[in-house]
């Protein structure tokens, strides 16, 4: 279990782990957008706003094909640094693992199937109105965790949306929880001041303040929330009723952890959270303080480290940037657990393997 | 086993069952709807041609909640005969199987979680313009099955669209089977001579004729097929490669096969076509006939008899209105191989309970 680190709750996420090491998973990704995103200085893609709406369906098409149909090019900088899903993708196919896309609302749709709960896109917090439906897309969320419950050992849920630690901290703040400063950023440099700015004009916009949605989940969620939430808490929810979740994610998980411990805080019980490394030793943010104020819910990390990566696009992440994404962290602690012969090395050989394909694709695509 | 009718292929039959007895299945439901289905005369639907378009999505909200959304009361004639999604849900509820919805292409949506596979609403084949995206569809609902056979023992998959039979004649008549006058109708005259000449105008319309798309299963469908059957093709395709799979159907499945057995023959060894002893029964049709001429696949049948029944509406079943449909029969059989406590008596009374609920949420909401 060197490659294992118990962030929190230690003894509870030991347990965990021997729940569900040499299980069957299913992993489940949740994409959504929302011109939250768009903001600039918030989110490292808000700089290229039309970015947002394509990131999540090129991510989970890069899960599907190994390339992506909306861009013509895969998720990366101009400066080679890639999208979180090459570590997904990796954990993935090293496990075998089957996957399912959620759609929590996107406004360009990813060419893969995907599972319709309802969801539209989501509007800017600063308006005060963030996501429309949030009971009906919780309640039929809910119903497709169900399913995966019945048909699996155990759950591993991922996102992929622009702009979401805002969003997560516009929840939080929404819901009472003391969480400015204590988000992560995909940035070095984290934004807190303009987020938490942005939380602030979004309630105030709906002439409320931080704590006045302490019991009113679906209300925080509709006004400074994003769509991807909803529909990742309602599998969380409705697979955990049964069966071992792991949440897939870094401290925008504490935003959906906020809303499940309103409406169903019993299947908490089964619930990690698992991310990376990146993110429990980041300095800008406080994951650990954050699940502390609202469940008792261990956290999880995969030990991962590029820094022996042959790629520089790959080294640049123990620089501070992306830190975690696409379930990123928690399909990597899954696939390691599935099987030991799928060890840290392997995952670190296959996403070098990965990245220099994608990099010939690339090659190939300008030519 | 006295409540399995082995109707062709009988040792392969048996085989394929010893294979899945005991094992758990996920059951999908394939809905789309069509113009064809509006032809007055074809489909007992088409009488009121409206209903067509939410009649599949009606269904398959009947099994997630035990009533519609999408109409105020449940899918039942006037005269109360109802909907054989009836036999379906009371089949998935004594066998708690997990269920998933694909879209093929409906006109209105379900209230439900549901597979988006690049599926749209079909045309009328009397323009010789059915199906849109054939190819993609195929290829999206190939990577579901494909998902669904990692997470399971096998697959069974039903089917809801209306005047489905019509654009099964198409494509077997496109693809050179001798099909006239051997498919099945859900009304107890069944009009073959208003099928066949539907079939031929469509196929005029393209300038084409019988036979003429023997070796591309993409053309007959675009042509003179319906959104349901490419949808339900890939996910048989994707599944079947690795696990055991029951298309549960009556003949529609011959024109779902022919497509398949140009595309990916060798994935038939794992398949078998389950349905109702109304189907195989059928002295107005020949689903023995058909696949004879199409691959060497069981039919197996659910000896399901509404004879005693408590109520007309279902007693009315033995007179040849409705036969199958939403996967009846094969949902019914893979309940009763999932457990012995699960029989035909039991299946039975379930069925008679839930038809009294119904009746009882009609009453009320008429009140």
């Amino acid at each position: 279990m060197k490659d294992v680190i118990f962030a929190r709750a230690k003894e509870k996420g030991e347990e965990f782990v021997r729940k569900i090491k040499g299980k069957n998973p299913v992993f489940v990704c949740v994409i959504g957008n929302s011109e939250t995103g768009k903001i600039p200085g918030l989110s490292a893609a808000g700089a290229v706003p039309e970015i947002t709406d394509l990131t999540p369906p090129a991510d989970v098409e890069l899960l599907f094909y190994g390339e992506c149909k909306v861009i013509s090019e895969v998720p990366m900088t101009p400066d080679g640094i890639p999208t979180p899903g090459i570590i997904t993708m990796s954990a993935q196919r090293l496990s075998d693992m089957p996957l399912f896309v959620v759609d929590g609302g996107v406004r360009v749709k990813p060419h893969v199937p995907y599972i319709d709960v309802g969801g539209k896109p989501g509007g800017n917090i600063l308006t005060g109105e963030a996501v429309e439906d949030v009971e009906e897309v919780i309640e039929r969320a809910t119903l497709t965790g169900k399913q995966f419950a019945k048909t699996t050992d155990y759950v591993v849920v991922g996102e992929s949306i622009a702009g979401g630690t805002t969003t997560a901290l516009g929840v939080m703040v929404a819901m009472g929880i003391d969480a400015d400063g204590k988000v992560s950023s995909s940035m070095p440099q984290n934004p807190h001041q303009l987020k938490t700015e942005t939380v602030r004009k979004g309630l105030d916009a709906k002439g409320a303040k931080a704590g006045d949605f302490e019991d009113d989940p679906f209300g925080a969620v509709s006004f400074v929330g994003d769509p991807m939430i909803p529909a990742f808490a309602g599998v969380v929810m409705g697979a955990a009723e049964t069966k071992p979740v792991i949440m897939a994610g870094g401290t925008q998980m504490c935003g959906i952890l906020s809303v499940i411990s309103k409406i169903a805080p019993k299947v908490l019980e089964n619930v990690a959270i698992g991310t990376t490394r990146w993110i429990v030793e980041d300095k800008t943010a406080d994951i650990v303080g954050l699940v502390d104020q609202i469940a008792d819910v261990p956290i999880i990390a995969a030990n991962i480290n590029f820094s022996n990566s042959k790629y520089e696009g790959l080294r640049v992440y123990e620089t501070g940037i992306v830190k975690e994404g696409v379930g990123a962290g928690g399909i990597t602690l899954a696939a390691m657990l599935k099987s030991e012969e799928i060890t840290m090395e392997k995952v670190l050989e296959e996403i070098d393997k990965n990245y220099q394909e994608l990099l010939n694709k690339r090659q190939a695509k300008r030519a």
